[in-house]
């Protein structure tokens, strides 16, 4: 059973894109750059790929926001991220990291402490990332593998020093962050398709959708409930007109585009969960 | 009401398009790279994306015609802009200048202006780039927004002094150029889809496609006309077997193959458009 | 008439992949990263675009396999390539290269020469391609053109004493190299399409499936041949669903993930073809 109150939020959420069509700034990969402007686009939002260090600080102050994923980094683009986010943070622009393959990887895992200095709005990963970050971050709960993404809602929360709302992408994805009043929340947002993991640059598109939400919404939180369940419901209307990860990213672009507050409000799957003993509100 | 010549003119390069399959020398950016091969294969051209300082000058000599798109510069490819195009003008390799984010961005817009010096065979934008790159060129007809690719036509006019012919896109795409007598003349193409704006990179790739078309036709005015007509006619057809922007996308390609000769004669629309008094012809 | 042994590995080879789901290193360009990635994931493996000079090497030591193309070099990731491949050969992965454009391209036929002494397990290209590899490292039987992949086998069968394995794509695919037993052999793979060329980055993203296979079969000349026949039935069942490019490449996505080993058994027409005299076994 869902959530009243967050399905209506959603729902709003979604109306407000389609209204504003926020312009996104996206600082991503060379793998997903193209698939996730056609999100974003099929969305209702609209993107610009700035990621040179003559254009990333001045266009972070004006989008409406911005998204730095750690996909594939070179020290330019890496550079580019750092003044994003900091024009970002000065300028009060909302801003998403995706700690893409932190952990594994020594390199970009220092980029990602470095990025955290500039708090970002929201922070999207899927749950051994968000371990990983949490880890790297100073903090204790991060631990080696993942098996679920609730497995990640200890790091995730602790990362709520660094962020004002963290996700874990899996087959469910978990979500904490403060509401409104201040007291964190731990939202859990059901659907999906198994046939998500089989296309490539579902997660980092909607990392930028995140960015697009995050400028239409009054915490962000809210945003990434949003974005998450926008993809939920979509994947899942995508699954039911595929024959395999070809036709599913197709019909997944087009449910995008078609899937709209009514039917958030019949097939979204949002639920509250309990919070560790302990967390501070 | 079409205008017959021009039609004929379009037929008759589509006909040249799949006889002599251009080979395109593309320096375009990590969203569209992919979509605008895509693209120019399944027009009947071909493409080969080499966008490093090393190789790019060698390349354009040889090419059938050069694309040089603004998109996502570095340092690099900014480089390598300037040298294919500076071996373009040189070895007489037509090219193109998309002028992606011109005027907002101000490192490209330095960037552009210098291309202009190499005299790019055509200029493809959007209306707000066209305008705002004509007020970089030095000249004034240039205002700071368009709401309408119409507005876009007296600095599409100005840009004459750099190029050889000018497009804007729009719902309405408006083109300007010499014709084969040397005459100053203005060609309105109306057709496409609102869905094409919903898909990334069809501005891009048709950027890509004048590049094929300007190695088979004998002006650049021509080669606008045709690339144009040809996505037009694409995205009209795609529309017709769309429920939204990914299915769209997979039927414009299927379409752009498709298109032939009589599709042009059956669907195009092309009109002559008086030019405002005082243009130098 | 499939050769019966070739047919089973292939069959074998494919449940394997199922199975392992290998993940692969991919240093590829800016054209096919997505596509590549895509084809990896419908296939059965895993991929990460891993290209720049600070992470490649260490990935490259616990990919599965490494794939190595040369579509977009620039200074940064070329210096990767070599990184990269040193690190595999070192560390016993399995890598492929992909010469793209090697001949026509001086600075890139350079990198690709440095590369060969880090001894690919495969190399895989195009006819020209492998022939002008084969000129540029020092052996004598590299020809100018090739209006056909089996004029490549004497390129092919040259570039032994470089690589275990080494394939040239055209309508129907030649591939040599050492059986398990040591002995030099050559195999014909048919099938495919005549749309695979209207889409691009099928040829890239094989010799990401090479490398993927590679990572779950006993020699190159089974992971040649398993991710030549993989292609080649499920470009082949993609014909049959396909109006055009765009829902071929679509429909081939579909069919590269549903293809299976009984599909392999009923489709695959993989034969061997006598080597030309002389050849050392």
């Amino acid at each position: 059973m869902s959530d009243t109150v967050s399905v209506e939020t959603v729902a709003s959420a979604i109306d407000a894109l389609r209204d504003q069509v926020p312009l996104v700034q996206s600082l991503t990969n060379i793998v997903s750059a193209n698939f996730l402007t056609n999100v974003l686009l099929a969305a209702g939002a609209s993107n610009a790929h700035i990621d040179n260090v003559h254009e990333a600080g001045g266009f972070a102050a004006v989008a409406g926001g911005v998204l730095v994923n750690l996909g594939t980094p070179d020290d330019g683009t890496a550079e580019a991220f750092l003044i994003s986010a900091e024009a970002a943070r000065t300028a009060g622009t909302p801003w998403v990291l995706d700690p893409v393959g932190v952990g594994g990887l020594p390199w970009r895992s220092g980029i990602a402490v470095d990025l955290l200095r500039f708090h970002p709005s929201a922070i999207r990963g899927n749950a051994s990332e968000i371990i990983a970050l949490a880890g790297l971050g100073g903090d204790t709960r991060g631990v080696d593998s993942a098996s679920d993404s609730a497995d990640a809602v200890p790091a995730a929360l602790s990362l709520l020093t660094h962020a004002d709302a963290v996700s874990a992408s899996g087959p469910v994805d978990y979500i904490v962050g403060r509401d409104g009043g201040g007291d964190v929340r731990g939202i859990r947002v059901s659907g999906g398709s198994a046939l998500l993991p089989r296309v490539t640059s579902t997660g980092c598109s909607l990392g930028g959708l995140v960015a697009a939400y995050l400028a239409v919404t009054p915490t962000a939180l809210d945003g990434l409930v949003a974005a998450h369940t926008h993809v939920a419901v979509a994947s899942e209307i995508a699954e039911e007109n595929a024959s395999g990860p070809g036709s599913f990213a197709v019909a997944y672009l087009d449910a995008l585009y078609t899937v709209n507050a009514d039917t958030i409000r019949s097939r979204a799957r949002i639920e509250s969960f309990d919070l560790p003993a302990g967390v501070q509100n």
